[in-house]
């Protein structure tokens, strides 16, 4: 299951990085690097015409992604027979300060993910999906979990996609101005973008004795979230993907 | 132009916020709130029945919301005429780690906006619409820079969107369980997450002498960036939102 070098999306009209297309690249390991460092997506989907944009908790698995939401949501139901959507994964790395406001940017990694999202009906494989979901995020949490009840998981509807194509966006270079405009006496900088953890803050209803549990060692305060969603998807993954 | 307690945007079909029904807001103070401390929007579009959704820097000035790029772009080239959009801004807050898969969740704030987008082409209301971009980011900092050049408005393309309808969603409660769960030995906690600015690296080709402009002092290290961005629209829009 691991990415090799020469896994590469294929690229069409659809997918293509036409604005600075040198930012562009296709290559599984490239996307998927993205797309395992965040928790959250935004997905475009189409209703009579109308584009809508929902942010929503997804999940990566070999070439499919998941995401999950109550069976009254509008975008599920519309998706229910398998209908094409875009979903966007997106870091913001650094504020660019630049000389004239033409070179003013920001560093970025995004990720956009084209295919027919439909939903998983079978109960079994829908059971499977949503603790896969709690195991991604919080590696080994789903079997110190309540169980889910017959309920919970009738109220709940879980989207796959396959990834058809992807592209990925990568701007790292910080600030970058127009040779002549270096010796002009204005401040540039680059201001790095960071989104982190805090202290978990334990739920106060807790019974006394209750520990953190080891699979969640790597959310250490402070540390940035891309790198704590990563380290969970190598500890939830790495024996199949290794 | 200050928000009043009484301006609500219109509710249909189209921005009514469904699941989780609760959680939403149509108010232009809390819409707005949300839309003036990020930098960073999400837009929907559609061409030829395909949803794509875009990553973006975005500003709004009163009812109105503007971004730019090439006029290489695909979204920019098909919204010229005025297409439908929507553009959706989203801050994760924390996570949630529950008693059970069902009641995992993410305190978040997002608000999706719908309008017609369409090109600024008059030449003076794209440069004045340029400039206060740079401004709203980072206030006053237009004046200091090396002006823009006639190619540099031309390979631009700024758009903007009246805000015809919007809804915010937020989430705030941390962990909420079933009552009887409560007793349950499981860990549950909510933690936090927020999106920081570092310390601003100088590019190493200033002259000597050029230091960090006022207008940026509110740029504080390890400082949320969504109140540096709330506290740059305040700085920008101050004298005529009060």
């Amino acid at each position: 299951m691991a990415d090799t070098l020469t896994d590469i999306y294929p690229v069409t009209e659809r997918n293509k990085v036409r604005r600075l297309h040198e930012r562009g690249r296709y290559d599984h390991a490239s996307v998927h690097a993205i797309l395992d460092s965040a928790m959250l997506c935004h997905i475009a989907y189409v209703i009579d015409g109308q584009p809508y944009c929902t942010p929503t908790v997804y999940w990566r698995e070999g070439d499919h992604l998941y995401w999950h939401g109550s069976s009254a949501s509008r975008m599920l139901r519309t998706q229910k027979p398998g209908v094409p959507v875009c979903v966007t994964v997106t870091h913001l790395d650094s504020l660019v300060l630049a000389r004239c406001g033409f070179n003013h940017s920001v560093d970025y990694r995004s990720v956009m993910c084209f295919g027919q999202a439909h939903v998983i009906e079978d109960p079994a494989e829908k059971a499977r999906a949503l603790d896969a979901m709690i195991d991604r995020l919080y590696p080994g949490r789903n079997a110190t979990l309540r169980p889910s009840t017959a309920l919970e998981l009738k109220a709940t509807m879980v989207i796959g996609m396959e990834i058809e194509q992807a592209s990925a966006k990568i701007r790292t270079k910080g600030v970058a101005d127009e040779e002549e405009d270096y010796a002009l006496p204005i401040y540039a900088a680059r201001i790095p973008v960071m989104q982190v953890i805090g202290a978990a803050e334990p739920c106060p209803r807790m019974p006394n004795g209750v520990a953190a549990p080891e699979g969640l060692s790597h959310f250490v305060p402070g540390r940035r979230l891309d790198e704590v969603m990563t380290e969970s998807s190598r500890r939830t993954y790495a024996t199949e993907d290794e």
